[in-house]
């Protein structure tokens, strides 16, 4: 083994930097700031020697004279000028994938906070790295600070895991966190979110659910080892999510989160992202704001819960520095978790009753025999019903296309099939007893 | 850099394992029965062959039949048919100690879960380490099924961390929790922890706080890069932790837990071990039963918080695994995060304000003024009291010494010195106006 100092650590590490948004432009203030702690941590000198981003002259608030400027990041990284290539550009295919490809493909190894570009291309990113013997992290893609890619690959020994799920979309949870304590609406806190930066002008891939599937599928091929299947999974978001919802979800000890959740079946993987009911007690509740969280369950560590900074420059640069760090140190594992010509075909598990029960929020016509009819239906389908609640101060008096007064009916079922539940509310809505979309929400016993 | 695969990493990597109690037994097992996948992730064998402990007769559930048996846990370490050395059998001096030093010292790599072991002697350790090339894994003694010492060593990039915290000590929370669920006593909840076999008969070292003195000092090593100073901290148990105390708590919208803190200040660094108020709607809280928790807050992270099993056998032979895996990858990361020769004295902070405040309980004389006169010796020290409280259905009439009768008061302080309140409460019990130990508890805004 090679010892600390040895003379072929002392040649500097040579870092080359694509996309100079906030995060890429937070990692070269902190190589250049920190760089006597750098080299005392890891014993070698780590430097970033080149950059390439669109615009040349933009202020970043960032010193970058000194570097051997690229306006193609292809070119940057398969220059000869750096040992290691960084890709902070963005976006599932375009100059990140190829960059990406072209340092690979010349053994250069890469570090990544592309989240879209792995869910796509990690298969075949790993192979490529493993066929050139090149390093591929990519710990800032999912969770940003937090070392969840880390825990999966290296941290856990032989546990098998059995689940994983949690908050991986800090929009989401910022909006969700601000409904529930503030009483305000979903557009509303969409509206601050926004100014904030914290949501994109077209906020739809993180609201609706699609950016929590891409980290999820990363999560569960390193869990599972299947290949990464982003596509096979319900995706649904919050946008439908009401003040109604979440004072039920409160009143009953509980609080919406949007999680997406993996889970190794005898009969294959079943992903899902959705909003979910989660016991306010629980640690996962807990993870309020612009926070993620991720929790493990394994058959030797029972439960571990990873809960941090989801976004943001400093976490997410703080991440991707790890990997920096790890690679400089010469830390060898496969990129996802076992080597990418040994990782399974993906096999979606069949629908499966879902232990939590659900909640289910109806607009009701204000008629006689209008709740008896539902309840009819509920039972045809072998639905149990805990509990119906139609609170006078929440009940939102409306009115039907028709005419009709409603009211909004809520009911909490027992352990059932998600599939019954959608054919009862199908059959009551072709009763003509409901008006608009019903609301479905799982509950988690966590 | 090493491909997967090399001729030289064929070898199998052979395991000697001293001390076969749970986690021994635990490791042997895994090792036995998932070699095959072992091989697949390390791409390289590794072999349990030989193990030492007390009795060779002992039924432990695991077939030793085949591997070498050592009465002695040194000469184990030092036969050379072993590459690593797994110390499991505990205490911070004797044959644990000798073990692990003589493995070191022919420059063979040593995991260890003993955090005894690592407080006490952990610089001489690493140095030791650092000098002959082996590495020295101890991810299974701070928090047992919780990656944080790898978090802490490789996880975080260069972010400076500020304090550490956390639930390091399954009896305690086991305890806490059950009498905030269940409203029974703490002799009650110890009683059951013992037969359940979550306290030791003895359990003076876990509900007193040394244990948890004994990881935060190691956590407080690798956050600040201070030498290891397990005896540099006020350390206060749950010993004293009463219902009332749990109930007002909850009252006021908290838990008790017992929690160590780490801080850095400009004027070197806080170590402290005791029961806490913590907010219950923050992750912490949510930590219940024996799980463990450890929160870290840096610069560029803003907090992070890992949580999960803290004790038993399989997350802890699983957290020592990964250690064993790391050195068999041949990661190098000196054992302390930074070389020891680079670590500073240990340097205590004088005593700072305490932002939270107080949560104060006194036994006082039911007489007129008794309470007007511990308010002017609270305001004498500049001491604000945010509340006072004295509900009826909790104030335990008992009678003082003299005859009196007495009532319980509680007392909620704004930021003060610790050091204030407990002047203010010794004037108080000179005054003659309280009876036994009032009891002091800090509230963290977390």
């Amino acid at each position: 083994m090679a010892e600390f100092g040895d003379a072929d650590r002392q040649a500097p590490l040579r870092v080359g930097v694509a996309g100079l948004g906030n995060v890429g432009a937070t990692l070269v203030r902190i190589l250049q700031k920190d760089g006597a702690e750098l080299t005392r941590k890891l014993g070698r000198q780590l430097e970033v020697v080149a950059v390439a981003a669109r615009s040349r002259s933009r202020d970043r608030g960032i010193d970058i004279s000194g570097l051997e400027w690229f306006d193609d990041p292809v070119a940057l990284a398969k220059w000869d000028g750096i040992d290691l290539f960084v890709e902070l550009i963005g976006g599932e295919d375009g100059p990140a994938f190829a960059a990406v490809k072209a340092a690979l493909e010349i053994g250069r190894p890469v570090v990544t906070a592309n989240k879209a570009l792995l869910a796509k291309h990690g298969v075949t990113l790993a192979r490529l790295a493993e066929e050139s013997g090149a390093q591929l992290g990519f710990e800032a893609a999912v969770a940003g600070g937090i070392p969840v890619i880390k825990t999966l690959r290296e941290g856990l020994g032989t546990a098998r895991i059995a689940k994983v799920f949690g908050i991986m979309n800090g929009t989401c949870n910022y909006i969700l966190t601000r409904m529930g304590n503030e009483g305000i609406s979903f557009a509303d806190c969409l509206k601050d979110a926004q100014a904030l930066g914290y949501a994109e002008a077209d906020p739809t891939f993180d609201v609706e659910g699609f950016d929590t599937a891409h980290k999820l599928s990363i999560l569960s091929t390193l869990c599972f080892g299947y290949e990464i299947a982003p596509d096979k999974m319900r995706v649904e978001g919050i946008s439908n999510i009401t003040q109604h919802d979440i004072q039920v979800a409160a009143d009953l000890g509980y609080k919406i989160k949007l999680l997406g959740i993996a889970e190794r079946t005898d009969d294959g993987i079943e992903q899902r992202v959705h909003p979910t009911f989660v016991p306010k007690g629980s640690a996962i509740a807990g993870v309020d704001g612009v926070m993620n969280a991720v929790a493990l369950e394994t058959d030797h560590v029972h439960e571990l819960l990873l809960a941090g900074p989801g976004a943001g420059g400093p976490p997410t640069a703080s991440s991707v520095l790890s990997d920096i760090l790890d690679i400089a140190r010469g830390t060898r594992v496969p990129p996802l978790g076992v080597p990418s010509d040994e990782l399974l075909p993906y096999r979606e598990a069949p629908h499966r009753p879902h232990e939590g029960g659900f909640y289910i929020r109806l607009s009701a016509k204000d008629v006689a025999g209008a709740l008896a009819a539902i309840a009819t239906r509920m039972g045809e389908k072998s639905i149990s019903i805990d509990s119906v609640i139609q609170r006078s101060d929440l009940s939102a008096k409306a009115v039907a296309p028709d005419g009709s007064p409603t009211r909004t009916v809520v009911m909490i079922t027992q352990q059932t099939l998600e599939s019954s539940v959608r054919e009862a509310l199908a059959q009551i809505a072709a009763d003509g007893f409901i008006v608009g979309e019903p609301q479905l929400i799982r509950i988690e016993k966590l």
